[in-house]
């Protein structure tokens, strides 16, 4: 195993604390493994929480500041943070408007997420949860009843932390996500497996010759195991399943295309290339669009498309500023 | 050989051409191979052009926007561009006041922007050059005569780009770039190799057990190959170079730690904390940094450190406004 670690035991806690050196305007909770602005958002105005397992940064802790989320909770390299550490981080942000919690759609998570809205009602905090499940390429999965949450995750998060920022309460907040996942969906792939640290070897074998289509961020198998292709028939294997889900013409949308670490700018460009062509020929006016390493699965080799049905309103909170270590423009 | 690519051949003009599509505020000039703002910055503004192979995406066309570069001409992978793109690009972004060429020390891109600073001078335009050598890990290499070029060129544009931006003329402009220049190391290490897409194999072969530390971002050969080490130690191979070669206590520094292309973030951001703890250590304070990938090498894993000796006029160009698809702040 190749990696810029120490001890697999230590990645997540020492990757934190470089986190919290690297950006003041964080506070890093390194005993809880929460990241929050180190500046609270103003009273009375809907914080929100999200979290899952480490291994897909910039998601979530990247995420954390102005116009986007409030805290995220770090759990393991791909294993669900605890419903304490939700408990912990729910009670921090909480301005008194109440708390939305986003959840991707993994069992564990879910399950836990459940749990620490239940103990943050206890502390008299108003939680309310949307579960993300934008995939389109299994219905059940290794980790998942029903679709699994991936990329869907980083526009949800923009768009909702804007509508968040300019103070709407917290039913609008929690209709306005579940609104976004619905009108989202993703379809990702692998070149190759990643590499869990504290197992020190790939997750699954993939040949030099072969690819997986429809994988999850977790290295979970996909749709099916194919030929290595050219790019512009990956495009097609990712943006066809996608389109055939839901009609996204009519409507500006929304794009990313997502590496999922290991893959390099100057082919992420070339994949985006490709999909923007597929979708401009189906009819799907793109009108914004994020290209880059967003929701990754470690040192894996591969990237994902979703794509996002929007509105004027959707726009308008997606181009509102956001001052986040991951995602940052108009402040 | 597993990339997200159609044809070999095709990867430069087919990435170019998803970076135009992802970034309506570029002018993508397909078929000089250079990178432009879309809406030109003020007459009588000096105008910063850089540019170098292809292959260490974002860097430079990523860095092209207000407040850093106003043009980038993108060679093939890993090879110089021509000195005819650096006449176009100059001619196209001159507003009167003059052009910086921002040169990496490699023989072929030196002696090509020398000619394209040639080719501009007859017509009429004035052009000064800097030559960016900070990399302390060679004297000489397969592609140099002296020091390479590396990681503190993203500083220098960022720098230099705000200098320009807010009016400095050439000569205070050039000035300026050769002081960042002076005041800047760089050290990289790999753990694996890159491959090129035309080669269709990796450079070099480096066994599963074993780092390659002071590698150039072209995959040249480093310092010595020595066994795979954690973090800790990886970090101090990378620092102690550096601060054996520059003195840069008792100035606040700017510090990058920047991923060769196939480590992910919380990789990265572990090595940022073990860096920015020898830097404390030493008696560096650390007063801005940056963790991301900014000057990769295709897909090679590994990173760079590199460190500025800083002072309140280089931290206020540093912080001021920059909005490009690599770097973007304040605006």
């Amino acid at each position: 195993m190749k990696k810029l670690i120490n001890a697999p035991e230590d990645v997540l806690a020492e990757s934190l604390r470089g986190l919290a050196l690297s950006h003041p305007e964080l506070e890093v909770d390194l005993a809880d493994r929460v990241i929050l602005r180190a500046t609270r958002k103003d009273e009375g105005k809907v914080a929100l929480l999200s979290g899952g397992g480490s291994g897909h940064e910039p998601l979530h802790g990247g995420f954390v500041g102005t116009g986007m989320l409030d805290a995220a909770c770090a759990g393991e390299v791909f294993t669900s943070p605890t419903p304490d550490q939700m408990q912990v981080a729910t009670k921090a942000i909480d301005r008194g408007a109440g708390v939305l919690h986003i959840v991707k759609n993994y069992t564990g998570d879910v399950m836990n997420f459940e749990m620490g809205a239940e103990l943050a009602a206890m502390d008299g905090i108003e939680v309310r949860s949307v579960v993300v499940d934008d995939d389109v390429a299994v219905q059940d999965s290794l980790y998942t009843a029903g679709r699994r949450g991936v990329g869907l995750t980083v526009l949800l998060e923009k768009i909702v932390g804007a509508a968040a920022e300019e103070g709407q309460d917290l039913a609008a907040v929690a209709d306005l996500a579940a609104r976004v996942n619905g009108q989202g969906r993703s379809m990702g792939m692998a070149l190759t497996s990643c590499t869990v640290p504290a197992a020190g070897k790939p997750t699954f074998d993939l040949p030099d010759d072969q690819m997986e289509i429809g994988i999850g961020i977790h290295g979970e198998p996909g749709r099916h195991r194919v030929p290595l292709a050219p790019a512009k028939d990956i495009a097609a294997q990712l943006v066809e399943p996608i389109l055939a889900d839901l009609d996204f013409t009519g409507s500006p949308a929304i794009v990313m295309l997502n590496g999922m670490g290991a893959s390099p700018l100057i082919e992420l460009y070339l994949m985006y290339g490709e999909v923007a062509t597929l979708l401009e020929k189906a009819g799907v006016r793109v009108a914004r669009n994020l290209v880059g390493n967003y929701i990754t699965s470690l040192d894996m080799a591969g990237c994902s498309v979703t794509v996002l049905k929007a509105d004027d309103e959707l726009l308008r909170l997606w181009d509102a500023p956001v001052v986040t270590p991951g995602l940052r423009w108009g402040a």
